[in-house]
C-alpha cells in the first residue's frame, strides 16, 4: 500500500535529485536486532538541513541575531522495509510544495540495493521569535526553495 | 487544524485512559532551545510498551523463543507546542481500531497544564520470524488489546 | 576490580544519599539484547541534573542571561553489569570534591535487586560566557554544593 | 592537564593511524549550543567498529550463531573543546594494549583545523555466552588486533 502522501510511486521517486548519506550506526539498533523505529526521523532531519544548506537557507537561520528559524509541524514516516547495523542508506529529500511560511518536505530512503526502506513527509514552519508565529517566504526565500529541485515545487 | 486522524477533538480526547509519564531530559533539548522533533517518536514508543505491558501482550513478544514479534508500520507526529527541558509529560495511549495482524494506535501528550503538545497516530504489526509476514491476532489477543479501555476498539 | 575512583566500595556506596529513577526504554537496547553502551552517560546527566535542581543550582544556570553555565568536562563509566529492556534503576550521585570553578560528581547505578550495574564519576565546570573559562564558586554556591549530602565534600 | 591515559601528548597522537569521519547531526546538539555530552561515546563506537571492521573482528562476531561477542567494560571521555553544529570531525582509534581477552582503545577526536575536540579510552572484552566469561584472544585474533597500526599494541 503506497502512503496517501504519494501518487504515483515512480513518478514521485523521479522528482527526487538531492540525496545525503547516512551509515547505520550499532547503536541505533534495537534488541529485536534492526533499527530502531526512533531512528529514521534523525537521518530525515540530518538529510533535510543538508539540502537547507545547499538551497543557501540554513545559514540564514543559524546567523547570529536571525530573528526567524524553521521548525518541524508535522512528521510521517513509512517503514517500508528493515533496516540492519552497518547498511549504507541514501536519504533523498524534495521540497514537494511551498506555503506561505511553510514547506511540505517528502523523503525516501533506499539501501544498496536501491530498496526502498523508508518514506515520509512532514511540514516546516518559518517561525518570527517576535510574534511567535508563521513568517511568510520572501521572494528570494522561494527563488532559493525552487532551487536544486527536478520539478519547480508548486506554489 | 486537525490532524487527519482526529475526528472531533474533544472525543477524541475523552477516549484516552492509559498514560504514561515522561520528563523532559537535558540530553533531549536541542540548539533552538526546545525539545529536538526526533525525540517525541521515542516518548510514544515508551508509552505504547508500557501499555503493551498493562495489556500482557509485551510480555507475550519478549518470551525467548517466541517467533511473534511486533513492528512499527508507520508513525505520524504532530508538533502542537513547544516543549522545554524539564517538563513533566503525560503520553497517553488508545487503540483505535484493530485490523486483521495490526493495530493503529493513537498518542496524545499533554504538559502540566494538560495543554496539548503532540499528537500522534501509527500502526503496529505483529510479525512472524516464520514467515516475515503479518500474524493474525488470536482471539484472547484480541481481548487483551479491547481491555484497558474505555472504548471498544473496533474491529 | 574497583575502579580507580573509588576506594573502600563499601564506604564509597554508604555516602551517597540522592538518587533519581530511569526506567530502561526499549529505544535504549541495542542488537546484542542489552542497554547500548552509549545509554549509561544520558542516565547520568538525568540524574546530576535531578541533584542540581535539588541544590538549587541548575535553576540559577538556566535563568535567562545568566553568563554563567556547567560545563561536563571530563567523564568515566564503569559497566559492572548488563543491563536489560525495562529494569528499573536507580542512579545515585554525590559531589565527591569541590574545586574552585568545578566539581567532581561520582554515580552509582543499582538495579531492583540493589545489584551495581554501573559506576562512574566526572567533572563539571562552571563557566564563564564572557570570558570562556572556569568561574569561581560563590560562598553561597559552595553551601549548596554542600548540602543534600551525608558526607561534606572535601574542598 | 593531560588525562591520565596519555603519557606523552605528541608520542600519543602520532601512534593513531586509523580514522571514521563524523559530521555533527543539528539532533545532538542540545540547549546550550553545543554538541550534548553524552555523544562523543556514540562517535566513539562508531569509530571503533569501523576499526573492527576493517581488522575483519567485527565480521566474526557478527556472524549468526558465533558465541562469542563484544562488551565494552570501561569508556574514559575528556572533553577538550566544545563542538558545535556541523562540525566534521575525524575520529582516530588505536589499539593501546592487548590483553588475554580484552583489549584497551584508545580515541582522538579532531575537527577541520585539526585541534583535538575529545580524547578518551576504554576495554572492550570478548565475551563467550556460554560461560558470560571473558573468552581468550586466539593467535589469529592478536594478529588481527596487532594490524593497521603503526605501533604493535603490547600484549
Amino acid at each position: 500500500m503506497t502512503a496517501n502522501y504519494i501518487g504515483n510511486l515512480e513518478e514521485w521517486k523521479q522528482e527526487f535529485i538531492f540525496s545525503a548519506p547516512v551509515q547505520v550506526r550499532f547503536s541505533e539498533t534495537d534488541m529485536f536486532g534492526h533499527v530502531n523505529n526512533t531512528v529514521p526521523i534523525a537521518y530525515f532531519e540530518f538529510a533535510r538541513i543538508e539540502f537547507m544548506k545547499e538551497m543557501g537557507l540554513m545559514q540564514r537561520w543559524l546567523k547570529t541575531g536571525n530573528e526567524l528559524f524553521p521548525v518541524v509541524a508535522d512528521m510521517q514516516v513509512d517503514f517500508v522495509q528493515q533496516v540492519f547495523f552497518d547498511e549504507k542508506l541514501k536519504v533523498y529529500v524534495k521540497i514537494a510544495r511551498i506555503g506561505t511560511s511553510s514547506v511540505d518536505v517528502h523523503y525516501w530512503t533506499v539501501n544498496e540495493k536501491e530498496e526502498t526502506c523508508f518514506t515520509g513527509r512532514g511540514a516546516i514552519v518559518q517561525i518570527s521569535k517576535h510574534t511567535g508565529k508563521g513568517h511568510p517566504w520572501s521572494d528570494q526565500e522561494i527563488e532559493m526553495l525552487q532551487s536544486k529541485q527536478l520539478i519547480s515545487a508548486k506554489k
